[in-house]
């Protein structure tokens, strides 16, 4: 249809999450029609972002600068940590501006199944920054999952031995959730931690 | 959440059809998390048809070459011309490689409500063409809307002097289409169009 050029773009946009072949054409098409109003525009952002990507040595976060914008921020709470399994966990988190410390990414999870073993984890680097002191609470913000569960277990028995409050995310109903349509986990998950009308 | 660089280049993305601000946040995540596999083909196939668009000066296609691939290629039928709106339509239909023939993009429809003019689109240029002589087909593959069908019929006004075929793209029933889901136009279309079974 087009040239190599334009096939090699519309290639490289399929590629991106949420975007298939024919909605990485139309937006070739998009950007080939708004040359300075959107294709100039999204170069320029792509490139800075590739000139100066870098991984923060503190937190495991993805960054144009090392420290992080999240560990640079002299606004954030030193004293509270977040430990996610990922960095989209962890931007997901933030984005809500919910937690206003900072974060530690472990990159992934504990699985057995897929080999995944402690030591592939971001935990000792975790433990260091617990036992260099100043941290007085641990969220473990896993995910709901067998081994999310199971890698906040791991981790709250490594950190046992540190004088920090370890907490984890409240399980229940989602906002919005409606008992008919949830799963019998999430709703036994919710039985359990009833607490009392206030 | 993020540094400046980083959300400068979700919302260049952002604005990209089919993406989200969500959607635009987990491409920039992919991306940052692949910056070899990921971010630097795109910035290269993005920097290259950044470097070489150009629209076509014989039929309005967008291309990184004047005249254009399709114009270009030998193996196309010169003499057969397609006359679409967009250059979408153009993309649309040749993505089908249905049509071995060369195109002609208007860039637009005749809209009294809009106030498009035939001095707006690309007319003149299209009698040029055909006056020029060698082409025996051109098919109007306008949108079956109300405009569409208006510029379709202007066309075949200006063109009826001169020792063309002109043809339209049928209208009926689409592949797939039930009877009962298909609006009463679609149904009216098709059955004044209807034919002799074979």
């Amino acid at each position: 249809m087009a040239s190599q050029e334009i096939e090699a773009l519309a290639g490289a946009l399929a590629r991106l999450p949420g975007l298939g072949p024919r909605s990485a054409r139309r937006a070739v098409l998009h950007l080939m029609k708004r040359r300075e109003s959107a294709l100039v525009p999204l170069l320029a952002a792509l490139q800075t972002v590739a000139d100066k990507l870098s991984t923060c040595s503190t937190c495991g976060n993805v960054d144009t600068a090392d420290p992080c914008s999240i560990c640079r921020d002299p606004r954030r709470d030193t004293a509270s940590l977040c430990v996610v399994e990922e960095v989209a966990d962890l931007w997901a988190l933030d984005r809500a501006r919910l937690f206003p410390g900072r974060y530690h990414v472990l990159g992934g999870r504990l699985s057995a199944l897929e080999g995944v073993r402690p030591e592939d984890l971001a935990i000792d680097t975790l433990v260091r920054r617990v036992s260099a002191g100043g941290v007085d609470e641990i969220v473990l913000a896993m995910n709901a999952t067998l081994e999310g569960q199971t890698t906040a277990h791991y981790l709250a028995e490594r950190l046992e031995k540190y004088p920090v409050r370890l907490t984890q995310l409240a399980h229940g109903l989602p906002v919005g959730g409606e008992l008919d349509y949830l799963d019998e986990g999430t709703l036994a998950q919710a039985l359990r931690a009833r607490r009392p009308v206030a």
